[in-house]
């Protein structure tokens, strides 16, 4: 048995949110339980933010509901605010995720507030859930962590200062966002290094986008630094819509293959997450999807002992 | 000053022998000066084999003999045995590359040899090269090292024997060469490690394909290890025609994008060379073009300091 890594499927939030059509409710439920069936055990199924702004997202109050009657999976929604901490944790998710922009612009564009004031609201959203019955752990998003096509450069001393405000405010655990994909493979472990020096192993997962084909590699660079949870999307899906120059999520097909090839255990099925492809398709027809083993069909020699 | 890793780009001959249409020979000599515009200093221009065969390689006399004419580049030339070796010789190669497949199908198919047969044949080539008056280096490249759409695993120590023997003919240098894009990057480290362990620094390069999205971690894990030559392809384009299911080289421009950005010197200028794509669509208008740096365009972050 190798090393256990958790690969969280985000594509019906980071993934829908870009496309340029809208998938109805009942498809979405459809692929996530496909997702899940094929042994994907986390999904960041929706996000509350105000339909004006993403109405993909408008019906993520009932999609959270739904995924939450699918034993065994942990159900995750984003909540840029404490209004939407209020709602995911009423429609029943088991965990929220915040983006906290280290950008100053991204972050006035996603959440019309500074980083500063974004993480002052992190503090605002745990304070209310610790208050409530139920625990569900908030986890923050360093956004823009490794450059941004707003601001450009993003210092990492301001990314390890962010990190750090953010476990003051009470965030149970930490990711850091390649949101536009700029990252790079030295910049990964660099960066991986100094935040977890800052915050210890608070720092738990890596969301990384495709837009220079890095990828795979910057993934690869996190596993070296021990990173053991990675966001990724089926079929490649994704960006930010107020992050101009954002493209898709790392293909969460490719990474699984990267990973089982290299012999961690993911505990999901290559042929079952490919066949989940086809309600994706049917769902949202005219939308790109990217993957390359989707393309080639997996090697005779994955999993084959030598 | 980064430290320098060489990237030889393999387009026009590995790139060339899949594409559904020919390029012009004047096309093709167009676009090899301008990847050489763009700093690339060692190009595979073509393959003396049967035209009958490949007859996009119909023209490699006339390529080499152009492409010679390049002050500082350096010409490869690949010929798969003796009588190549001799034309590329007279054509004027600064460089030959020999494949050697370490699969027995795969080197059927490839060479109408076995593997040992075509090692012998590589000491023929060593022989009759040292008796000239120039001196040509030979590198070897042990294709489907990390595995074979026909024979599918590949032992290592077959990887190795072959590589030894190699050395043992008169080789001058070593590639491992990921002919259908199988490898994975524990893989890559692994093999690396036991060939470096058998034939020292006579390995050089690792020749990668993306046919499962892997081609840069792969090239990253290789960088890890310390190779410091890599092949490549503008626009990903390649494969094999005696290897099914291979698909492109990796990308020339994504892997000098993410050499550079960890701050290696590769000597290539990426808009110079994302501008000799234009050459190549002009070239095989029909041939599907990959690459994410293209189709994203430079991150404003690319060399910037913090």
């Amino acid at each position: 048995m190798g090393e256990k890594i958790t690969v969280c499927e985000v594509g019906p939030r980071d993934g829908l949110q870009m496309a340029k059509s809208m998938m109805a409710t009942a498809t979405k439920q459809r692929w996530i339980a496909a997702i899940f069936e094929a042994g994907v055990r986390e999904i960041e199924v929706g996000s509350f933010v105000p339909p004006r702004l993403i109405p993909q997202m408008a019906d993520t109050g009932e999609i959270v509901e739904a995924a939450c009657k699918i034993p065994g999976l942990t159900v995750v929604a984003l909540a840029p605010n404490l209004r939407g901490a209020q709602a995911a944790y009423a429609a029943g998710a088991h965990k929220i995720e915040v983006p906290v922009s280290v950008s100053e612009g991204h972050s006035r564009s996603n959440t019309n507030r500074s980083t500063a004031e974004q993480v002052a609201e992190v503090g605002r959203m745990v304070a209310w859930l610790r208050a409530q019955d139920r625990h569900v752990p908030l986890e923050a998003a360093c956004s823009t962590a490794f450059g941004c096509s707003l601001d450009g450069v993003i210092p990492p001393e301001k990314v390890v200062a962010t990190a750090e405000g953010l476990v003051a405010a009470g965030a149970d655990m930490i990711a850091l966002a390649d949101t536009v994909g700029y990252a790079h493979p030295a910049q990964i472990k660099d960066l991986v290094r100094l935040v977890r020096t800052a915050i210890g192993e608070k720092l738990k997962k890596l969301h990384l986008h495709d837009t220079m084909g890095l990828g795979l590699a910057n993934a690869l660079a996190g596993v070296e630094e021990g990173i053991r949870e990675f966001d990724s999307a089926l079929a490649g899906l994704g960006g930010c819509p107020f992050a101009p120059g954002a493209s898709g999520n790392i293909v969460t097909e490719d990474l699984v293959f990267m990973l089982e090839s290299m012999g961690f255990e993911t505990g999901i099925d290559l042929p079952r997450l490919l066949a989940a492809r086809a309600i994706l398709k049917e769902g949202l027809p005219t939308e790109p999807m990217h993957g390359q083993v989707s393309r080639a069909g997996l090697p005779r020699t994955f999993r084959a002992a030598a």
